[in-house]
Protein backbone atom coordinates (compact mmCIF):
# COMPACT_ATOMS: atom_id res chain seq x y z
CA UNK A 1 0.00 0.00 0.00
CA UNK A 2 1.09 3.64 -0.06
CA UNK A 3 0.14 7.08 1.07
CA UNK A 4 -0.21 9.87 -1.78
CA UNK A 5 -0.52 12.93 0.07
CA UNK A 6 -0.92 16.07 -1.61
CA UNK A 7 -0.51 19.80 -0.63
CA UNK A 8 -3.29 22.02 -3.00
CA UNK A 9 -4.67 25.28 -3.10
CA UNK A 10 -7.42 24.96 -0.49
CA UNK A 11 -10.16 26.05 -3.52
CA UNK A 12 -9.49 22.68 -5.41
CA UNK A 13 -9.96 20.92 -2.60
CA UNK A 14 -13.88 20.03 -3.64
CA UNK A 15 -12.62 19.39 -7.63
CA UNK A 16 -9.97 16.85 -5.71
CA UNK A 17 -12.06 15.28 -3.64
CA UNK A 18 -14.68 14.74 -6.48
CA UNK A 19 -12.39 13.31 -8.68
CA UNK A 20 -10.94 11.20 -6.50
CA UNK A 21 -14.68 9.67 -5.61
CA UNK A 22 -15.10 9.60 -9.45
CA UNK A 23 -12.04 7.19 -9.31
CA UNK A 24 -13.51 5.33 -7.11
CA UNK A 25 -11.40 6.16 -4.00
CA UNK A 26 -13.24 5.11 -0.80
CA UNK A 27 -11.24 7.33 2.11
CA UNK A 28 -9.45 10.52 2.56
CA UNK A 29 -8.08 12.44 5.53
CA UNK A 30 -7.82 16.31 5.02
CA UNK A 31 -5.95 18.97 7.69
CA UNK A 32 -4.71 22.58 7.24
CA UNK A 33 -1.12 23.23 6.60
CA UNK A 34 0.80 26.46 5.08
CA UNK A 35 3.87 26.54 2.75
CA UNK A 36 5.82 27.83 0.60
CA UNK A 37 7.77 26.52 -2.81
CA UNK A 38 10.50 27.88 -5.22
CA UNK A 39 9.02 31.37 -4.92
CA UNK A 40 9.11 31.48 -0.95
CA UNK A 41 5.21 32.60 -1.19
CA UNK A 42 6.17 36.17 -2.25
CA UNK A 43 4.33 36.10 -5.40
CA UNK A 44 1.61 33.83 -4.74
CA UNK A 45 -2.02 35.26 -5.01
CA UNK A 46 -4.90 33.86 -2.14
CA UNK A 47 -7.95 34.62 -2.57
CA UNK A 48 -7.71 37.62 -4.91
CA UNK A 49 -5.23 39.36 -2.81
CA UNK A 50 -1.32 39.12 -2.92
CA UNK A 51 -0.02 37.43 -0.22
CA UNK A 52 3.09 38.94 1.07
CA UNK A 53 3.92 36.69 3.82
CA UNK A 54 5.94 33.66 3.52
CA UNK A 55 3.52 30.74 4.30
CA UNK A 56 0.17 30.64 2.21
CA UNK A 57 -2.39 28.75 3.34
CA UNK A 58 -2.92 25.08 1.56
CA UNK A 59 -4.73 22.32 2.33
CA UNK A 60 -3.14 18.63 3.22
CA UNK A 61 -5.01 15.52 2.11
CA UNK A 62 -3.67 12.00 2.35
CA UNK A 63 -5.03 8.94 0.47
CA UNK A 64 -4.04 5.43 1.58
CA UNK A 65 -4.30 2.92 -1.62
CA UNK A 66 -3.43 -0.20 -3.29
CA UNK A 67 0.06 -0.40 -4.53
CA UNK A 68 -1.86 -1.00 -8.30
CA UNK A 69 -3.62 2.65 -7.61
CA UNK A 70 -0.95 4.81 -6.67
CA UNK A 71 0.27 6.35 -9.91
CA UNK A 72 -4.02 7.01 -10.77
CA UNK A 73 -4.07 8.67 -7.89
CA UNK A 74 -1.47 11.12 -8.23
CA UNK A 75 -2.79 11.57 -11.78
CA UNK A 76 -6.29 12.70 -10.94
CA UNK A 77 -4.94 15.06 -7.89
CA UNK A 78 -2.33 16.35 -10.34
CA UNK A 79 -4.47 16.72 -13.36
CA UNK A 80 -7.73 18.26 -11.09
CA UNK A 81 -5.13 20.09 -8.69
CA UNK A 82 -3.85 22.18 -11.89
CA UNK A 83 -4.76 25.91 -12.26
CA UNK A 84 -1.32 26.57 -14.38
CA UNK A 85 -0.48 29.27 -11.73
CA UNK A 86 2.53 29.16 -9.00
CA UNK A 87 1.63 27.44 -6.03
CA UNK A 88 -0.31 25.00 -7.90
CA UNK A 89 1.20 22.59 -4.76
CA UNK A 90 2.97 19.41 -4.09
CA UNK A 91 2.37 15.30 -4.45
CA UNK A 92 4.19 12.72 -3.22
CA UNK A 93 4.06 8.85 -2.19
CA UNK A 94 5.24 6.99 0.78
CA UNK A 95 5.51 3.18 1.54
CA UNK A 96 2.65 1.60 3.45
CA UNK A 97 3.40 -1.43 5.33
CA UNK A 98 0.33 -1.72 7.36
CA UNK A 99 -3.13 -0.22 7.32
CA UNK A 100 -5.89 -1.19 9.56
CA UNK A 101 -9.82 -0.76 9.69
CA UNK A 102 -10.27 0.41 13.40
CA UNK A 103 -13.88 -0.91 13.79
CA UNK A 104 -13.39 -5.09 12.58
CA UNK A 105 -9.49 -4.95 13.14
CA UNK A 106 -9.38 -5.64 9.03
CA UNK A 107 -5.01 -5.58 7.91
CA UNK A 108 -3.89 -4.80 4.93
CA UNK A 109 -5.97 -4.20 1.07
CA UNK A 110 -9.07 -5.49 3.01
CA UNK A 111 -8.68 -1.69 5.25
CA UNK A 112 -8.62 0.23 2.74
CA UNK B 1 12.03 2.03 13.64
CA UNK B 2 8.27 2.68 12.49
CA UNK B 3 5.86 5.46 12.16
CA UNK B 4 1.95 4.65 13.06
CA UNK B 5 -0.15 7.40 12.24
CA UNK B 6 -3.86 6.56 13.50
CA UNK B 7 -7.35 8.75 12.58
CA UNK B 8 -9.33 7.92 15.68
CA UNK B 9 -12.65 9.82 16.82
CA UNK B 10 -11.92 12.83 18.87
CA UNK B 11 -13.20 11.69 22.18
CA UNK B 12 -11.32 8.30 22.11
CA UNK B 13 -7.79 10.29 22.40
CA UNK B 14 -7.86 10.02 26.07
CA UNK B 15 -8.64 6.49 26.34
CA UNK B 16 -5.73 5.98 23.96
CA UNK B 17 -3.24 8.08 25.26
CA UNK B 18 -3.21 6.33 28.21
CA UNK B 19 -3.55 2.82 27.07
CA UNK B 20 -0.30 4.13 24.66
CA UNK B 21 1.31 5.14 28.24
CA UNK B 22 0.51 1.95 29.81
CA UNK B 23 2.09 0.37 27.12
CA UNK B 24 5.29 2.44 27.93
CA UNK B 25 5.29 4.52 25.01
CA UNK B 26 7.44 7.82 25.74
CA UNK B 27 6.18 9.95 22.91
CA UNK B 28 3.31 11.34 20.90
CA UNK B 29 2.32 13.48 18.55
CA UNK B 30 -1.25 14.97 17.96
CA UNK B 31 -2.95 17.36 15.58
CA UNK B 32 -6.65 18.24 14.05
CA UNK B 33 -7.49 16.65 10.86
CA UNK B 34 -11.16 15.91 9.17
CA UNK B 35 -12.00 13.26 6.98
CA UNK B 36 -14.74 10.29 5.53
CA UNK B 37 -14.34 6.61 4.79
CA UNK B 38 -16.32 4.32 2.83
CA UNK B 39 -19.65 6.28 4.15
CA UNK B 40 -18.66 9.16 2.93
CA UNK B 41 -19.36 10.84 6.05
CA UNK B 42 -22.84 10.58 5.39
CA UNK B 43 -24.34 8.77 8.03
CA UNK B 44 -21.26 9.36 10.98
CA UNK B 45 -22.75 10.51 13.96
CA UNK B 46 -20.39 13.19 15.83
CA UNK B 47 -21.34 14.39 19.62
CA UNK B 48 -24.91 12.90 18.99
CA UNK B 49 -25.92 15.10 16.15
CA UNK B 50 -25.52 13.04 12.55
CA UNK B 51 -23.12 14.52 10.84
CA UNK B 52 -24.38 16.18 7.23
CA UNK B 53 -21.08 16.86 5.84
CA UNK B 54 -19.21 15.25 4.09
CA UNK B 55 -15.56 15.32 6.29
CA UNK B 56 -15.97 14.81 9.82
CA UNK B 57 -13.79 15.80 12.68
CA UNK B 58 -10.71 13.55 13.31
CA UNK B 59 -7.82 13.39 16.06
CA UNK B 60 -5.04 11.90 14.06
CA UNK B 61 -1.94 10.54 15.93
CA UNK B 62 1.65 9.92 15.37
CA UNK B 63 3.99 7.55 17.56
CA UNK B 64 7.38 6.63 16.58
CA UNK B 65 8.39 2.92 17.78
CA UNK B 66 10.63 1.07 17.55
CA UNK B 67 10.28 -2.18 14.94
CA UNK B 68 9.96 -4.81 17.67
CA UNK B 69 7.40 -2.34 18.99
CA UNK B 70 4.71 -1.44 15.91
CA UNK B 71 2.71 -3.93 15.91
CA UNK B 72 2.18 -4.28 19.77
CA UNK B 73 1.36 -0.27 19.26
CA UNK B 74 -1.36 -0.36 16.50
CA UNK B 75 -2.87 -3.06 18.65
CA UNK B 76 -3.04 -1.01 21.45
CA UNK B 77 -4.42 2.01 19.74
CA UNK B 78 -6.98 -0.43 17.59
CA UNK B 79 -8.19 -1.85 20.85
CA UNK B 80 -8.16 1.32 22.57
CA UNK B 81 -10.15 3.22 19.75
CA UNK B 82 -12.57 0.29 18.92
CA UNK B 83 -16.14 1.56 19.53
CA UNK B 84 -17.97 -1.02 17.06
CA UNK B 85 -19.47 2.04 15.33
CA UNK B 86 -18.72 3.22 11.55
CA UNK B 87 -15.81 6.12 11.27
CA UNK B 88 -13.58 4.37 14.70
CA UNK B 89 -10.47 5.44 12.01
CA UNK B 90 -7.77 3.96 10.39
CA UNK B 91 -3.74 3.12 11.43
CA UNK B 92 -0.95 2.77 9.17
CA UNK B 93 2.60 2.49 9.18
CA UNK B 94 5.39 3.93 7.62
CA UNK B 95 8.92 2.89 7.69
CA UNK B 96 11.38 5.42 9.66
CA UNK B 97 14.79 5.55 8.52
CA UNK B 98 16.09 8.44 11.41
CA UNK B 99 14.92 9.41 14.57
CA UNK B 100 17.29 12.05 16.16
CA UNK B 101 16.03 14.34 19.68
CA UNK B 102 16.04 17.86 19.15
CA UNK B 103 17.93 18.51 22.59
CA UNK B 104 20.66 15.76 22.69
CA UNK B 105 21.12 15.22 18.88
CA UNK B 106 21.05 11.44 19.59
CA UNK B 107 20.14 9.45 16.47
CA UNK B 108 18.21 6.09 16.29
CA UNK B 109 16.66 4.05 19.09
CA UNK B 110 18.12 6.08 21.75
CA UNK B 111 16.14 8.60 20.35
CA UNK B 112 13.03 7.41 20.85
CA UNK C 1 13.57 11.45 -2.42
CA UNK C 2 12.93 11.74 1.46
CA UNK C 3 10.34 13.29 3.81
CA UNK C 4 12.08 15.31 6.43
CA UNK C 5 9.63 15.76 9.34
CA UNK C 6 10.57 17.88 12.32
CA UNK C 7 8.43 18.67 15.66
CA UNK C 8 9.91 21.93 16.86
CA UNK C 9 8.85 24.31 19.61
CA UNK C 10 6.61 26.86 18.07
CA UNK C 11 9.38 30.08 18.23
CA UNK C 12 11.70 28.06 16.46
CA UNK C 13 10.21 28.31 13.47
CA UNK C 14 11.22 31.87 12.19
CA UNK C 15 14.91 30.41 12.75
CA UNK C 16 14.68 26.95 11.16
CA UNK C 17 13.25 28.26 8.39
CA UNK C 18 15.91 31.16 7.91
CA UNK C 19 18.36 28.35 8.19
CA UNK C 20 16.55 25.98 5.60
CA UNK C 21 16.98 29.10 3.03
CA UNK C 22 20.46 29.26 4.10
CA UNK C 23 21.46 26.26 2.80
CA UNK C 24 19.49 26.36 -0.53
CA UNK C 25 16.39 24.26 0.77
CA UNK C 26 13.70 25.47 -1.98
CA UNK C 27 10.37 24.75 0.04
CA UNK C 28 8.64 23.67 3.08
CA UNK C 29 5.10 22.64 4.83
CA UNK C 30 4.27 23.86 8.22
CA UNK C 31 1.25 22.81 10.73
CA UNK C 32 0.19 22.59 14.02
CA UNK C 33 0.43 20.13 16.45
CA UNK C 34 1.24 19.04 19.99
CA UNK C 35 2.73 16.33 21.49
CA UNK C 36 5.23 15.32 24.43
CA UNK C 37 8.06 13.48 24.60
CA UNK C 38 9.44 11.75 27.49
CA UNK C 39 8.58 14.45 30.48
CA UNK C 40 4.63 13.70 28.99
CA UNK C 41 4.41 17.75 28.84
CA UNK C 42 4.43 17.97 32.80
CA UNK C 43 7.84 19.57 33.23
CA UNK C 44 7.74 22.14 29.85
CA UNK C 45 7.90 25.93 29.61
CA UNK C 46 5.56 27.63 26.92
CA UNK C 47 5.61 31.26 26.40
CA UNK C 48 7.29 31.68 29.82
CA UNK C 49 4.59 29.45 31.93
CA UNK C 50 5.14 26.10 32.66
CA UNK C 51 2.38 24.03 30.96
CA UNK C 52 0.41 21.95 32.77
CA UNK C 53 -1.71 20.17 30.59
CA UNK C 54 -0.17 16.85 28.83
CA UNK C 55 -0.21 18.64 24.86
CA UNK C 56 2.49 20.91 24.55
CA UNK C 57 1.62 23.21 21.06
CA UNK C 58 4.37 22.26 18.69
CA UNK C 59 4.96 22.97 15.14
CA UNK C 60 5.54 20.51 12.27
CA UNK C 61 7.85 21.26 9.39
CA UNK C 62 8.24 19.35 6.53
CA UNK C 63 10.66 19.33 4.03
CA UNK C 64 10.64 17.22 0.54
CA UNK C 65 14.82 16.80 -0.44
CA UNK C 66 16.65 14.60 -2.74
CA UNK C 67 18.12 11.97 -0.94
CA UNK C 68 21.82 13.60 -0.88
CA UNK C 69 20.49 16.20 1.45
CA UNK C 70 18.35 14.41 3.89
CA UNK C 71 21.50 14.09 6.68
CA UNK C 72 22.42 17.73 5.90
CA UNK C 73 18.86 18.54 6.18
CA UNK C 74 18.23 17.26 9.55
CA UNK C 75 21.66 18.58 10.78
CA UNK C 76 20.49 22.48 10.05
CA UNK C 77 17.31 21.86 11.49
CA UNK C 78 18.64 19.97 14.84
CA UNK C 79 21.31 22.96 14.81
CA UNK C 80 18.86 25.41 14.61
CA UNK C 81 15.96 24.22 16.67
CA UNK C 82 18.41 23.44 19.62
CA UNK C 83 17.76 25.17 22.79
CA UNK C 84 19.14 23.02 24.78
CA UNK C 85 15.78 22.42 27.11
CA UNK C 86 13.67 19.66 26.84
CA UNK C 87 10.53 19.94 24.61
CA UNK C 88 13.12 20.69 21.94
CA UNK C 89 11.77 18.31 19.41
CA UNK C 90 12.11 15.35 17.31
CA UNK C 91 13.14 14.92 13.59
CA UNK C 92 12.21 11.87 11.31
CA UNK C 93 12.99 11.16 8.01
CA UNK C 94 10.86 8.46 5.35
CA UNK C 95 11.71 7.22 2.30
CA UNK C 96 9.78 8.86 -0.42
CA UNK C 97 8.96 7.01 -4.07
CA UNK C 98 7.83 10.00 -5.97
CA UNK C 99 7.07 13.71 -6.17
CA UNK C 100 5.50 16.06 -8.34
CA UNK C 101 5.19 19.48 -8.47
CA UNK C 102 1.23 20.39 -9.88
CA UNK C 103 1.64 23.23 -12.03
CA UNK C 104 3.63 21.47 -14.23
CA UNK C 105 3.70 17.42 -13.73
CA UNK C 106 7.35 17.12 -13.37
CA UNK C 107 8.13 13.97 -11.37
CA UNK C 108 11.13 12.95 -9.24
CA UNK C 109 14.12 15.26 -8.17
CA UNK C 110 12.83 17.66 -10.65
CA UNK C 111 9.67 18.35 -8.76
CA UNK C 112 11.72 19.58 -5.53
N1 LIG D 1 10.42 20.99 -0.77
C1 LIG D 1 9.22 20.99 -0.19
N2 LIG D 1 9.02 20.27 0.93
C2 LIG D 1 7.82 20.25 1.54
N3 LIG D 1 6.76 20.91 1.10
C3 LIG D 1 6.90 21.64 -0.02
C4 LIG D 1 8.12 21.73 -0.72
N4 LIG D 1 7.93 22.54 -1.78
C5 LIG D 1 6.65 22.93 -1.75
N5 LIG D 1 6.02 22.40 -0.70
C6 LIG D 1 4.61 22.58 -0.32
O1 LIG D 1 3.80 22.63 -1.47
C7 LIG D 1 3.12 23.87 -1.53
C8 LIG D 1 3.03 24.33 -2.94
O2 LIG D 1 4.33 24.48 -3.46
P1 LIG D 1 4.51 25.11 -4.90
O3 LIG D 1 3.38 24.62 -5.75
O4 LIG D 1 4.72 26.58 -4.77
O5 LIG D 1 5.85 24.38 -5.37
P2 LIG D 1 6.89 24.98 -6.43
O6 LIG D 1 7.95 23.93 -6.55
O7 LIG D 1 7.29 26.36 -6.03
O8 LIG D 1 6.07 25.01 -7.79
P3 LIG D 1 5.60 26.31 -8.64
O9 LIG D 1 6.81 26.82 -9.34
O10 LIG D 1 4.55 25.78 -9.55
O11 LIG D 1 5.05 27.31 -7.64
C9 LIG D 1 3.91 24.82 -0.62
O12 LIG D 1 3.08 25.83 -0.10
C10 LIG D 1 4.41 23.88 0.44
O13 LIG D 1 3.39 23.68 1.41
N1 LIG E 1 -8.37 5.60 2.16
C1 LIG E 1 -8.14 6.48 3.13
N2 LIG E 1 -7.08 7.30 3.03
C2 LIG E 1 -6.79 8.20 3.99
N3 LIG E 1 -7.53 8.37 5.10
C3 LIG E 1 -8.61 7.58 5.25
C4 LIG E 1 -8.97 6.61 4.28
N4 LIG E 1 -10.11 5.98 4.72
C5 LIG E 1 -10.41 6.54 5.90
N5 LIG E 1 -9.52 7.50 6.22
C6 LIG E 1 -9.51 8.35 7.43
O1 LIG E 1 -9.94 7.58 8.54
C7 LIG E 1 -11.10 8.18 9.10
C8 LIG E 1 -12.01 7.10 9.58
O2 LIG E 1 -12.38 6.29 8.49
P1 LIG E 1 -13.48 5.17 8.71
O3 LIG E 1 -13.28 4.61 10.08
O4 LIG E 1 -14.82 5.71 8.36
O5 LIG E 1 -13.01 4.07 7.65
P2 LIG E 1 -13.96 3.02 6.93
O6 LIG E 1 -13.06 2.23 6.04
O7 LIG E 1 -15.14 3.71 6.32
O8 LIG E 1 -14.43 2.08 8.12
P3 LIG E 1 -15.93 1.92 8.72
O9 LIG E 1 -16.70 1.07 7.75
O10 LIG E 1 -15.70 1.25 10.03
O11 LIG E 1 -16.49 3.30 8.87
C9 LIG E 1 -11.69 9.04 8.01
O12 LIG E 1 -12.44 10.13 8.57
C10 LIG E 1 -10.46 9.52 7.29
O13 LIG E 1 -9.89 10.62 7.99
N1 LIG F 1 7.74 8.82 20.30
C1 LIG F 1 7.22 9.92 19.71
N2 LIG F 1 6.40 9.78 18.67
C2 LIG F 1 5.87 10.84 18.03
N3 LIG F 1 6.12 12.10 18.40
C3 LIG F 1 6.95 12.30 19.44
C4 LIG F 1 7.54 11.24 20.15
N4 LIG F 1 8.31 11.77 21.14
C5 LIG F 1 8.20 13.10 21.02
N5 LIG F 1 7.40 13.43 20.01
C6 LIG F 1 7.03 14.78 19.57
O1 LIG F 1 8.13 15.63 19.70
C7 LIG F 1 7.81 16.70 20.57
C8 LIG F 1 9.02 17.05 21.38
O2 LIG F 1 9.42 15.92 22.11
P1 LIG F 1 10.58 16.08 23.16
O3 LIG F 1 11.59 17.03 22.62
O4 LIG F 1 10.01 16.37 24.52
O5 LIG F 1 11.21 14.61 23.15
P2 LIG F 1 11.99 13.92 24.35
O6 LIG F 1 12.40 12.58 23.82
O7 LIG F 1 11.17 13.98 25.60
O8 LIG F 1 13.31 14.80 24.52
P3 LIG F 1 13.72 15.75 25.76
O9 LIG F 1 14.21 14.84 26.85
O10 LIG F 1 14.79 16.62 25.20
O11 LIG F 1 12.49 16.53 26.15
C9 LIG F 1 6.64 16.21 21.41
O12 LIG F 1 5.85 17.32 21.86
C10 LIG F 1 5.90 15.35 20.42
O13 LIG F 1 5.09 16.17 19.59
MG1 LIG G 1 5.88 27.87 -5.83
MG1 LIG H 1 -16.41 4.84 7.48
MG1 LIG I 1 10.56 15.80 26.36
Amino acid sequence: MKLVTAIIKPHQLDAVKEALEAYGISGMTVSEASGYGRQRGHSEVYRGAEYTVDFVPKVRLEVLVDDIDASSVVDVILKTAQTGRIGDGKIWTVPVEDVVRVRTGEHGAEAL
